[in-house]
């Protein structure tokens, strides 16, 4: 009789095919087990299944099986990573009949592990700890598997899978003898083929600075931190579980710090502040003009980003009573200006063209040399950028939304002072940027402002009186509630924001104040007060208070010409892709969160698609920085994901001219937006001939769009 | 016809064997090439030779036939390092009839090196700009290949084959480019690739800060230096051919520099001092001691010994007017106790058993961290130790000294404070340390003192009168020569060195005036005043002078103690390694260049040996590191030989006491001294019975041991 290979893995994807035979096939089994002592055990969800020798610890069957199960300690009943449940009841499917008592006794291990450590729950064992006598069925629960799932709470996303590139491990390293000269690393490094088979351990200069004492102080017992299974980057005397890692976004206006446990994937506590180079600029352009005029710029401007993120880092790690000398790892993405700065790059060749990269690749880098004030050992990961003007950022964003997995057309748009641009799907992905400048941020709009409280960020505009309802920030109600006036007495009604200035103009071209040119119609006058004349232009008044808020016809224009910057450059990448229509929207960061996305379509800022197929991303690039943080083979996926991208420069495409010219109209001269206006009425529009500011002897007349 | 392969290898070791139709073969060979309108190429020494297409530029054919040819610029006529001479001549073995007519006229190029850098020697030419017009014969020069061999003066060691670990590049960089948008950094590695087949270059981030401005300020034309072709380590605009390296020895008393062009292997200057932690203690184990006694010893010594590199390095650079920016690569070694403060590590591990390393390995580090002053990505290797107490210096002396080569036993030893003993031949090698203490240095001898100017470093005895004569260090004269009063008054006579020790005491022996067992014979005073009383025991008045130098049985005794240890280190190895006699032994260090080999093992020092066999290997640890730092392989080398040497801790061998009390004696209590005894006559001894201290009573007879 053939001997049963003991261990030998029989689960999911490498079944032997015994429908031919099943009857033969288990009695054999079952023989073979009487004979050679063996029992059988069965782990789900994973489903694979072996034959052991009885006394087998279950961590040991789990381990040779290639069973997902966590452990720190490697076996010594301390982390308490490797719990275990055994299911009871009969199996006909696996001809095994499980029951707790075909697991050995409670060890003194595990009542030690619940004392000091957390109870264990119900029915849960120490895997390391727990022996096969007899038949099981084990269930290996979420929190015990090491590539668990980190749940998104978004239905959108598919969950990340954790695997983080710092992971702890927990050795007994052999004591110093004199029988046997070695150095105390090559003993740890023993120690850790030994019990984790790790291979090619490289150090830190600081953990050989402080090795000896260490061992010594942990009684030849230590924790390790390893980064991408290659490098110790820390060492604890003793047994330590938690690592964490911290995930920063590094906006232009925002700098924004996630603080994660590497185990479990929860963000611990977050952080945000806003971006200290503003000092040197509210816009990049005008930080790059700094550096250009002052030779420490960089110096400078590099100092305060790092501090910056180590001020988050102090914050973040204070919430949960830890510190910054706890975070091992930091994730990073930033649009490049703020990625050359962050690294101490100037940033002035993106300044002007053909604005050239520093470099596009990802970078692995010691959080020591960026002067980060982290754990000594902590590295740092940033993202690849894509092109000069499409950056790191703009790489989180992919890796949140994941464009390349799915057949349908997605346009991904980041607005900022520049919108980046990204379209595809699983056949080809393309990126530009586009110019938008900062009008959608407010600023160049007359009564602009930052999306703070008191900023007007909803407008509806009733297309009969022509008389406009609103509401701001900081206050739940529209401003025709009762109350509205006392509620807003606090924060006061001070300025629009670029949701508001989005609605507002998108409201005045649906009730005919603005002309599908953008010209705001002067006739009205006699129709409302609202319209007001400024010299050879008009305007409209949306607010009497404290501060007047007025839409002058250049507030229009500045919509205009950031709209149509953003919408040609997804027409020509609509064109090098080859489609006319696009299945997907979705709008990151903070201005995608907030706009209305009808009235941005009703703008022609996004092209035509169907309303419900257009959404905010929210957070996207800090959530693909996340991500990587969590999910090392992400970067690698990434990286090859930005290597495949057709970049675009819509400075150099004679199209783009023509395409921004059409998209000056609302919402566009040439295209159709036949979803659109599916849903929306089209506006009453008035033709105007001849100029703006020539309307007082032009013909005019009304009709439908 | 079959068409040749154009190019194809056919040097030595791929000479296709002809010897059958060598007719044939050459006509097919001639009418081949006619038809194709191919010319033969021979290279010497190498070769190799090809037939090539007529108008192959030189560089090229040679980098076709693999030939070793060098090249900073890529062919591009500026660094002048390819140059190669053709040999005028008939040459019937390969059917060749070389002319200089053949090779293409001299270019505007080549003239324009010929002015601005230095101008060619005769005959001399670019290859990378001569093509091939007709049959040559070609020399290439040792100074173009790029292996070339470094000539070591000492005829006793092979030459060093020069193949540095950092190399320089010059590459022309592509534009960059908005209708192709990539990273300045990847337009770099591109060219790379493209002009030197390099790939996976991954580079310093203090490159990424600087690469834009220099790409600009170079016009796209950089010179790079790539370390282990894998790391981009420093960059300048436009072409530049000197890379610096630094080969540094740490000694307990000495820290010595030695700055190497990388290019040519040459030593361009030296530089030593003192070692400053001297002040920390005169002895390795005194400073140990500081550092138990004081928390902020191992910063404080850390601090001490990098600065004094830094200073070397400055010194030896302004010496060359270079600066230490210039210098990429320092290799350095250094005893245990000196390695572990030179990277921050506490020596408290090394002061007591069991005596353990806080790594064995080598060490690939940059030298920021380190705080060294060099070029900012200059990289340091550390050699491997071998065990607690036989450090990275000894690997050196294995490097250097190579006794793994040669199927003779050979002895190494290095002695300091404590000796280092390498035994072994191309089987098996094995070390260890034996705690000599510091009496060879002078230390703990009554009137003994480093060897500088004043020092009695030579001694002889008369054995009929007991006059000694002797020389001090800064005088050529011997003491009985009529003008030595007047040439050492400047110096003085101010004590005896290590070498002056092992004279005199040696001489004493060998004069009868102490005995086998190291007793000074009281007996002696009858016979001459140099013989004196002190308490119970005798001494021997070596000069008289404003200081007295007088020997006293206590550093007889010191001479004795630190003797045995060393012959018991040597003994012990010997016994494991099953041998009972010594082919060949090598004195590493300052004290093995000083002391006369005879006296040493008249002394029973070191065992007996052919004296025509054992000799001074010089500052085989320094040029060790030299080694390391000119030919990257040797590194792989000497780590591979370090992990197989078999490391003696002699404080666990039981032995080692009992050798330790037989080498006590002079020579040695139980072993024969045959080689040195044909040359040596044996003393005249008196053996006394009774202890030292009990002379009066006891009874003395003379025999010839």
């Amino acid at each position: 009789m053939a001997k049963a290979v003991v261990g030998k893995v029989a689960g999911a994807g490498a079944v032997p095919d015994l429908r031919a035979s099943p009857n033969s096939y288990r009695y054999f089994d079952k023989v073979n087990r009487l004979v050679s002592n063996e029992v059988k055990v069965v782990f789900t969800p994973s489903g694979r299944r072996g034959n052991f020798p009885r006394g087998t610890p279950l961590l040991h069957a789990a381990r040779v099986l290639g069973v997902d199960i966590d452990s720190v300690c490697g076996g010594r009943g301390l982390c308490g990573r490797c719990q275990i449940l055994c299911t009871e009841g009969s199996f006909p499917k696996h001809q095994v009949v499980s029951e707790v008592s075909h697991l050995s006794p409670f060890t003194e291990t595990e009542r030690r592990y619940n004392q000091r450590k957390k109870p264990l729950a119900i029915g849960r064992r120490l895997s390391c700890h727990t022996l096969l006598e007899g038949d099981v069925v084990i269930d290996v629960p979420a929190d015990s598997q090491v590539h668990r799932q980190v749940v998104r709470k978004d239905a959108e996303h598919r969950d990340i899978k954790l695997d983080p590139a710092t992971r702890l491990y927990y050795v007994e390293v052999e004591e110093a003898d004199m029988h046997n000269p070695k150095g105390d690393l090559q003993r740890l490094l023993e120690a850790l083929q030994r019990d984790w088979q790790l291979l090619n351990i490289t150090c830190d200069t600081h953990i050989l600075t402080q090795l000896q004492a260490v061992l010594r102080e942990g009684k030849w017992s230590v924790t390790v931190a390893i980064y991408m299974q290659g490098k110790i980057t820390a060492i604890w005397p003793g047994f330590k579980d938690q690592a964490l890692g911290v995930a920063v976004d590094v906006g232009s206006t925002t700098v924004a710090a996630h603080l994660c446990d590497l185990r479990t994937g929860d963000v611990l506590a977050t952080a945000s502040m806003m971006n200290p180079q503003i000092r040197f600029g509210e816009d990049l352009m005008s930080r790059v003009s700094y550096v250009m005029m002052h030779p420490q710029g960089v110096v400078e401007m590099t100092a305060a980003i790092r501090e910056s993120i180590n001020q988050l880092i102090a914050e973040a790690s204070a919430q949960i009573n830890s510190t910054p000398a706890d975070v091992l790892e930091l994730v990073l993405v930033a649009n490049p200006i703020m990625h050359h700065l962050f690294l101490g790059i100037s940033p002035l060749e993106l300044g002007g063209a053909p604005f050239a990269l520093a470099t596009d690749s990802s970078l692995d880098l010691s959080a020591a040399e960026l002067e980060l004030s982290l754990h000594p050992g902590a590295r740092v990961y940033v993202l690849p950028c894509i092109a000069g003007h499409v950056g790191a950022d703009t790489a989180g964003v992919i890796l949140s939304e994941e464009p390349q997995v799915a057949s349908e057309m997605t346009l991904l748009v980041d607005v900022g002072t520049n919108a980046e641009i990204v379209l595809g799907n699983n056949q080809r992905l393309m990126a530009c940027s586009s110019p938008t400048g900062p009008a959608f941020e407010g600023a160049q709009i007359s009564c602009g402002q930052r999306a703070a409280a008191g900023a007007i960020e909803r407008v509806e505009i009733n297309p009969e009186t022509l008389e406009p309802r609103f509401k701001v920030i900081g206050c739940e109600l529209w401003s025709d509630a009762p109350d509205f006036s006392d509620k807003t007495e606090a924060v006061g009604i001070t300025g629009i924001c670029g949701s508001g200035i989005i609605d507002v103009v998108a409201e005045m071209f649906l009730a005919g104040i603005i002309t599908v040119d953008g010209v705001i119609d002067g006739d009205l006058m006699e129709k409302t007060p609202r319209v007001i004349s400024n010299d050879r232009t008009w305007s409209y008044r949306l607010h009497s208070g404290i501060t007047d808020i007025v839409i002058t016809q250049n507030d229009v224009r500045q919509i205009q010409l950031a709209k149509a910057a953003l919408y040609a450059g997804v027409k020509l990448l609509m064109d090098k892709m080859g489609i006319i229509s696009i299945d997907r929207i979705r709008l990151a960061g903070a201005f995608g969160s907030h706009i209305d996305v009808k009235h941005a379509m009703v703008l022609g800022l996004i092209p035509d698609c169907d309303l419900a197929k257009v959404s905010s991303a929210g957070n996207a690039a800090g959530t693909g920085a996340r991500i990587a943080l969590l999910n090392a083979a992400s970067r690698t996926n990434i990286e090859t994901i930005v290597r495949g991208i057709e970049k675009i420069e819509t400075a150099v495409e004679e199209k783009f001219q023509q395409y921004f010219v059409e998209a000056m109209a609302f919402p566009n001269k040439t295209d159709e937006f036949p979803h659109l206006f599916e849903v929306v009425a089209r506006p009453i529009s008035r033709i105007i001939s001849g100029s703006a500011g020539d309307s007082g002897k032009s013909r005019r007349r009304r009709r439908r769009i």
